[in-house]
């Protein structure tokens, strides 16, 4: 089947928003056996009616997403009435929806909001539980005139992937037929993609039908290997029994999960005192539902004041060593630990840069903390090159990782 | 001018790349007040031929990105080169710079790293001092057919940057006359877009030769104003003249980069307590560089505990008001400011959910708190209904919103 993406907004052509629609959609598509043939940007307005016709005639699925909105430039709705030969009409349900929804703000329903409760006739509501406005679907027809299956899908992600992974995924599986294939993403972390490829590509890809991708993120090496059952359990093997201790894991769960998961099933606690990954550490786990179950505190002692005063850090200590020191990451990890009752506590202390870096102590320099369940510490030394987002990013997976290497040693209770 | 860009390469239909190429040709595109018009990806293969010629019939410039190198799927040179009718011919030049290049890794060239010397007839090469493959160039042509401008340019981003910053931007500006647009966008937070349109739409889109472009996010709002220099100016008078308050940038800035800037101006420093966003709000402030300089400490206190013995909030108030209250909003804030030695402090405390809410306190519910130089402190009372992330990013972009709009009240020092 010949699937095809549309992604609108001249947000999108301006380079004011990256794009990252497609690879979230291609992920999912590519759990069921299918593949995008091609992927077309538009700006908002009168390109995408010609787009859907020009896209219907090659295409058997559809994707669309963006401008379904309550501005005059959300055209994506109308457009598709028009390609497609289905007029409009209001849908009594989606308006009381939108009108109870805005209610709680105090704002009255106007034409513009109105507009998101219009449907075109035959099409599927896809209600969206995340915002306003719901996503459509035309149902394939191949009685009259061809007309592939389309998806009118919202623009915001956090409306969007929910939308696909609770309602289109199901739909699209309708559509395909035969056995699906299986799919499975094995996320690393500690080593980079080249050294993965060098270690076991060559032993995969002489796999038959296996299909193997990577994607190297900050941090993080994925890889995705779709085929059979039999051999993605192969390929799968062969990872683990090569790197198997850098696998954090194989259900697409972030390191952070993964931690909090561990914590849980060994009646663990955490405390966190960042200096240079400022609150991110804290952040990343507490994005994770339950959290607070295992979390107690996260302290952002940017200011040596604040180190001396939250987690007791001596004021000579720091002088005598510098903030950026495995001395003051020790002291850092182990006053969190005690101050917060908590069993386990990680430290981070560095230079995210651009500025702040000197001869002995360069930029990207970072220290990591560990106090742990009983009273003895360790302090891990790293150097990480990037900016300073991504030095963030990169110092929070190295802590994350070295806890749960420390986790896994312990015994599962719960 | 009517440009188009295709993208090519399987990698990034399978959602294993993110298209950055898109953003960062768009940003240089704009500055000649060039707009791209289409974007499409393609896999690496036969679908290119086809492409071009349809997007030729259409576009005045067309770049296109990848399938320049030297394995089986790099297939653009040949589809360009069969396209336009250009026979491909070996160029002397190229072949002896590759050869140089590879001989000083010890490998003599073979077919494949030859084809990469081979240029259609009448294009231009652009030479490539950051890899192997040179990009291409074919000049318009109005004579007998139409061609338009095309660009064949190399994947990698550290090739493609530097080739179309240093050879292709020039390139353009030759093709594009009269004067260039001015863009702006201004970014809002505490409004929805719908109430913008509905609030200046209709004034502004009255405008003429003004192009208006909306884009919501979670608690932000961006404006996007392209026209001449005049028109722009009026556009954003009429905006900040209505919703001038809500207005927290003009020139692309975060709102987290706005407030570390308003404070370091108005010399002033800031701790912060976290519950219910749980890290996010130090993290965005610690994004900014030189956030050190105003930035104390941040507290993410998330047991009842961590609540009492960071920034002393008393049991016996928790347990009377319950952690998601005023009360200890205001405490937290008090707690943090007065422990930290910051002069102003924030705090928030909710329920961020999906578990935890009750009748009285439903998820999503947020206080957040703010304790002032003047040792006064108040709390705002919140509610945003939405998944985990994106309720703490609403509720960290509200607590940011509210010191910006009190900082903007106090005195500029420096």
């Amino acid at each position: 089947m010949r699937v095809e993406v549309i992604n609108t907004g001249s947000e999108l052509l301006l380079g004011l928003v990256l794009n990252t629609h497609l690879g979230f959609l291609a992920g999912e598509l590519a759990a069921l056996g299918l593949r995008i043939e091609r992927q077309t940007t538009l700006p908002d307005g009168s390109a995408i009616e010609d787009m859907l016709r020009e896209s219907a005639a090659r295409a058997d699925i559809i994707l669309v997403t963006g401008g379904l909105g309550p501005t005059n430039d959300d055209v994506t709705r109308d457009a598709a009435a028009h390609a497609f030969g289905c007029p409009l009409q209001l849908d009594p349900e989606i308006l009381e929806g939108l009108r109870q929804r805005f209610a709680c703000r105090g704002i009255a329903i106007d034409d513009h909001i109105a507009r998101q409760a219009m449907v075109p006739a035959g099409a599927e509501v896809l209600p969206n539980p995340h915002g306003t406005v719901p996503g459509l679907y035309f149902p394939p027809q191949t009685a009259k005139s061809h007309r592939p299956a389309v998806f009118l899908l919202p623009g915001p992600p956090r409306e969007l992937c929910p939308m696909v992974r609770d309602q289109v995924v199901a739909k699209l599986r309708q559509l395909v037929s035969g056995t699906l294939p299986t799919m499975r993403t094995l996320k690393l972390t500690g080593i980079g993609e080249s050294q993965v490829e060098a270690t076991v590509g060559a032993e995969i890809e002489a796999l038959p039908g296996l299909e193997i991708g990577y994607c190297a993120r900050p941090g993080e090496v994925d890889v995705r290997l779709i085929g059979s059952d039999e051999v993605v359990v192969q390929a799968s093997d062969l990872i683990y029994a090569a790197l198997g201790s850098y696998v954090f894991s194989s259900g697409g769960e972030a390191l952070e999960e993964v931690v909090v998961q561990l914590l849980r099933e060994r009646e663990m606690t955490l405390a966190v005192t960042e200096s240079c990954t400022g609150g991110l550490l804290s952040h990343r786990i507490t994005n994770v539902p339950g959290a607070s179950e295992v979390f107690l505190a996260g302290l952002t002692t940017y200011a040596n004041h604040a180190k001396e005063v939250f987690v007791g850090v001596p004021g000579e200590l720091i002088s005598r060593n510098g903030a950026v020191s495995p001395e003051v990451a020790l002291a850092m990890a182990r006053g969190a630990r005690e101050r917060s009752d908590a069993k386990f506590a990680i430290s981070t202390t560095g230079i995210a840069g651009p500025a702040g870096g000197t001869d002995t102590k360069p930029v990207g320099t970072v220290f990591i903390g560990f106090a742990l369940p009983d009273g003895s510490a360790f302090a891990a030394h790293r150097h990480f090159r990037a900016d300073r987002e991504t030095f963030k990013r990169l110092a929070s997976q190295s802590a994350l990782d070295i806890l749960r290497r420390h986790l896994l040693s312990l015994p599962q209770i719960s």
